[in-house]
């Protein structure tokens, strides 16, 4: 019973090991949080956001609320992972239709590197939320595509490769406000602009995970499947709390869920999770692995306030699936 | 300042001059409602209906509700468009995917010929509703496309012609209940799997079209452009009216709004159609049109139990946009 | 394939043959409305009431709202089950404890012989609704026991003999308002004031009977089991619409339901039946049924304005429940 | 016990004896409807209207919805108070402040005769509901004043004299929606600008006056007190239901109640009443009234769809106070 | 005016005295939360929870919602009443009928001594959340009754002895979800089956019980009645606070309500009550007394997280209710 | 580009210095928060409270919130504006009409020193939320005045001095629960007592002021402007934010505004911000100026649980409004 990420080695991946007593999947960086409003001349808060790694650095795509708190998406760079040096100002997307490039709003960004440049996709505001996407070789200029589908959309994650020779995504159909409902669903395409094929994935269950689910980081692609860490929501009679789980999905048919976390593998605890704009959030966007370790680093918002960083490696994460799961 | 069907002859649409005193641009067959529950055994309503020509008959896809509440299409025919022929059993989709082709529910479908067949659209049940596609050569065997969208989506409606090489569609994103909102949308597909390229048509306005608004019969093509009779929906204090009104699109661009009436040219106000399972609906679904004649008959569910006819012609919606338009 | 009423033999049943063009399993009395608030002098309206045989006559317990909206208990007699004379004041109950005797509202009865008596169940104000329980010998004084259940519950329908040595009761629980939920539960007392071993009998599922269901006559009961009609509530954009049902419960153990109608028997379509003050109800709570012949005399509710009567016989609904059934 | 309208005689007030077997305080006119959509052009209904003597002639000001839904405020004229001229287009007032004058939309408007002219008062549209007021001596030019209260407020409703000195209006405020409650208030002004010394007059009670309530015509003023007829609504499971009530107030502190019925005199129950754009509503705007035989004619919107005509008389209603009131 | 409390004395109760600057009736434990998720494996939380004496030590069943987010009942034991060992898994209930047996969820229990046992109540899901009733001698082996009440019902809390020959419960009717009502019934039995005789105990009234109340430990006999301390919620914009009170109820006739307190004895202002899974809450599940000191220990549940411990005595509370009262 | 606060000279103003690191336009007091519950005996809040200058020392009037949790108003008296003295009971109004001096409850007042006298105004509890208006010389004896307008109504706000003659004050109509919107409005009154010429000042907008806006302290007047320092909120899925902005209103027609800013200048970031009966509130309910420094001290509760105290100046605000305006 054992696990193997595919892929590059990824030799500076942020980490530290895990401590003595901890018997959680997932352990939190010591320093935690990671990236706060400070980091941002202007900024209300910067969380649930993508990094990705770059060469021999990191580059990202932040999720900002400005003072004024629009929702926007700014281009950052680190060395470590750990340290970063976010722009000021927000991306200026190049589009061909002005009516896509008009900026109303983004957020939730994911980033991934596919082929030969990486992709964003991000909740992106067209006559309501909608998965947006958009890449870039080198993160400074970004180029932006068409909306991938229809309002009302969110938390539209690429695959790092094609599947049988399409691109695919994740995404959770969604409403126009605080969404009580959300599934994942599958969706193919021949050139990153039409959309269809969808299939459904994987439906809110009980517990943590009783009023929606959705995709977190970019799949990570392993010898057993499809590795995919998700939020999940449940409604305390206070409001929504966001918690994170992780399953297994099929390699060449990714609808198809192999495992499926009954348990949270990472929730609100900690006082910069239980408190801040929006309390009780723990919201990943992002992980860097490495194949040689099996090491994951999982970046996630925490209270829509501030970016943490988390974790864990593929051997646990496959372990708890084993014996945790739906 | 005229206008002109443009398309083939159609000898034998169903007909009723306008009565002298009316002032109405839309008037009622004389022996409405056209077709009652009792026409099909075990039906509990047929109602928002498409009916299209076919060779010198007329074919349709049919909503019933059986007396298990279950929305369902049936198939049936015609000779003079008035008189018809459904079948008691419904449609049986053949689909390549199981998983597509597995019946949940369908409603409100639309019909439409296009390049070489009769295409279908309907909302269609998939882990909520969205548009189901299908083709037919003969309304016997009907074969299931993969769905257009991700869910929730009604009222999907193709154009009569590829637009630009592509096919194109108007649809309401929605969600999975009795959606307070809904704007109109255009994609495109190159090959009625995939789809992109969407691009927001009309929101509500005000009135009777203030609670939302959704693509009727398949667009008339004319020489000014684009005729879409849609209908909207006013939110009383004991819920939803819903009346029809009419748009003209531009012909290349289909998204770009011409006219748009700010009255609405149909609206409940018989015993049909303020009484029944749903009070207070004028729902149309399907036009018959005579480019020869400028007449148009247009086929509308009346309170969500019997099927209805009305009539008009080009010249007088046409004029009833340049006098009632916003 | 066959079924038997068991009971005494009921001669003056009130009955009209089956129309020959009628493909339904239950048709309308054709001097519907049977009762009309013009009845009983200051009524608003006379619906959702009780019937039973007495003697060789009728008796009955009339759910009357005055003019004030107060719904109201009135005691009734006839010599037919057609022409009923009604009091012109509510009944006054008789109780020990006058916390529990004192009037809030009453509404929705139900009444049926159980050893030696009458007993009335109906919907009773004691902070919320609840099921009420009295008994009366003669229809003049009525005795009334402590409610059945806490708050809130409606619906409360007795068996017409004890189960295995107890008496039995369907109920529906709910909330304080428009409950949007319901399932029908069974319980159990020794004494018809301690109340126990509460069991799930149904929930609603689709269509129909899709919001909620609720018991509506006093079971009949057959050589096949109880046999149940039902109320179902499917909600429109427009509200709810009742419908009625049909399904046959375990004689020893009627929380097993046997079969259960998918179809509806009735449901709202005649002028009566879709407007009043609730438009779209029709709302069984009484039958009387001759074990000899099978035939089935069904009171129900309409529109919440006025009483009903429609016809059916044993073989009808068991034939029905036969096809059309989960 | 008697009861004397005080006031100048109106000898031609429309008229209708009570038919011999109506038991009901208040009867309907034989030719109701008496106002439908087809008296104006571009109407899509006329309702909830207010009728005032003017010289020997009538004269009044009309809800117009268009068929835009719109709602409008139209001038009309008319010899007998039944046969009905109403100008094609709406009123347009005059107001010094270009912000108050600006149209948004106009519904329910009173009229009455103070000192030397015809106020108008009405539901106005300026950042939400609220109490529009204007003049007119001719009912050709109209001239408005400020908007009576700060948004949201409904039911404006003004005293025939001034009180103690003061302009008096009762009024509810409401929400920007469909508001599920409202009480009346009573309002003072020297001069018909600024209001205060606010007092509350009465709240919802149970049954059909349960979710709120309203002034409906100009408070009659008798040697008992000002005759107040008043609307109150009921929700049911399928939205509001609108009934009429009646009232006694104190002369000089008229927020004093004296009487106020706890049975409606009027309620939805006539085909016109229970079916249209808005099901089951009856709503009071006017009345007419003529001293020396305590003749009443009230004019009341039914189903937000026609204006309907009723007939009472002041010792009627004072005998219906005493009998079935708080 | 004194108060005793009556029973047998309890030498190891618990204890802190009241800090000498401490206003408040009630202090909390100074090493609060007494009882957090680290002592047991897999808990996501600890919390509502209910203690017991037993022999010259302490038991209870505790509330564990597990990281799953199921709400589970465990089975614990201390010798102080402030270290526990709480079991791993939880309890397993040997339940006659299986259909009652079946888990599904379980919380916040109570814990009684009556008679010759240890009765466990709580909130029980079948179907709903209802009353679960079981017995227990041990701690080790337990016993499940049948439900005591229909659903939907919360906060079932067994008096400690018979009254007038019959068992005596308090329970709070509710609906399906986050009930945004709630009143204090009293209920009866004769066998801890079957229940009847309810009664209204109380209603919420304002500020912080206007939203809802439910009885929290069991009751308190005492020479002037039964001490009942129950919680009670206020809504805020940001949802439930929930607090605690005190309430003297009548020995015989516990529905009579002798006093009740207008000021909360204990509401949240301390991290581990206002941060947590549920902000803001503070929810007494049980209490241990000892008659010869007066003194009073409380273990509440706290912010729906940990579980913590607070003192007061019963003249305390008494001379509370004396100054604070309704 | 600058701008002068006018008024007399404020010499004894609380002040701290700007943080070198601060890149705020506001900061808070090192000391906050400044008032807790532990300075009223019986309190279980004290915040959204209003200061003034009175002689050489301040004056104050709060909101209590008692551990009933009903709202109080108290007057407390301050020498240094940070050390207050806050009176045990309640202000008692002595009002001529018994009906509105009548007490039900009191909140979010404001003071003025207004012509010769200290204003209060309030949230005054008479058949729901609206303005209460008195009047103190001495802060120990208050008349009441009628209430300025009906109900519903929150944030009445006056202005400092007459404007064109006539008082003004600034309101926020809502309804009678947690209102989910609101905007600004300006009315006159030529006694105090009535009150007219109702004017829009402003509507929520996007980010933290989509849900509604209020104005917060007295407005202040300068050279420029009334510069309005204003409360707006934010609905995120746990509930409200409450923010803090500022604008600037035309001096003789104050609904028109001439700079309104987009970014907040205070939001709930600190621990007494943040955690508390209400998370995540700031809302500023006075200030004191001085106009030789242009120093500003800004009074706003926190958390709706205690009162805090920041810092600013009006050139800050000047320029902060210059750079982040609508």
């Amino acid at each position: 019973m054992s696990i193997t990420i595919l892929g590059h080695k990824l030799k500076n991946l942020p980490w530290e090991e895990k401590p003595k007593d901890c018997l959680e999947p997932v352990w939190r960086y010591s320093k935690n949080p990671l990236i706060t409003r400070e980091t941002v001349r202007g900024a209300n808060s910067i969380f649930n956001s993508a990094v990705v790694a770059y060469k021999d650095e990191f580059r990202g795509v932040f999720r900002i609320d400005t003072k004024e708190l629009v929702m926007e998406l700014h281009s950052g760079r680190s060395e470590d992972g750990l340290s970063w040096n976010i722009d000021q100002e927000r991306i200026e997307f190049n589009a061909e239709d002005p009516e896509i490039g008009r900026f109303v709003y983004g957020y939730d960004p994911r980033v991934v590197f596919l082929e030969d440049r990486y992709y964003v996709t991000w909740c992106n505001g067209y006559h309501g939320p909608t998965i947006g996407v958009a890449y870039t070789y080198d993160f400074e200029r970004f180029y932006q595509l068409e909306n991938a589908f229809l309002p009302f959309n969110r938390n539209g994650v690429l695959f790092p490769r094609k599947i049988k020779g399409k691109f695919a995504m994740l995404s959770r159909p969604s409403d126009n406000g605080h969404t009580p409902f959300g599934d994942i669903f599958y969706s193919e395409s021949p050139d990153m602009i039409h959309w269809g094929c969808h299939r459904h994935v994987m439906s809110p269950t009980a517990g943590w995970q009783s009023t929606k689910v959705g995709a977190g980081p970019i799949p990570i692609e392993t010898s057993e499947g499809w590795l995919l860490i998700y939020h999940g929501v449940w409604t305390s009679c206070n409001g929504f709390v966001y918690s994170a789980g992780v399953a297994l999905l099929d390699l060449e048919r990714p609808w198809k869920v192999i495992k499926r976390s009954k348990h949270y593998i990472l929730n609100p605890r900690m006082p910069y999770e239980n408190i801040g704009d929006v309390p009780n959030v723990t919201f990943p966007c992002a992980s860097l692995q490495d194949p040689e370790t099996g090491r994951i680093a999982i970046y996630y918002g925490a209270a829509d306030t501030v970016t943490a960083l988390a974790f864990t490696t593929s051997e646990i994460l496959y372990h708890f699936l084993q014996e945790h799961s739906y």
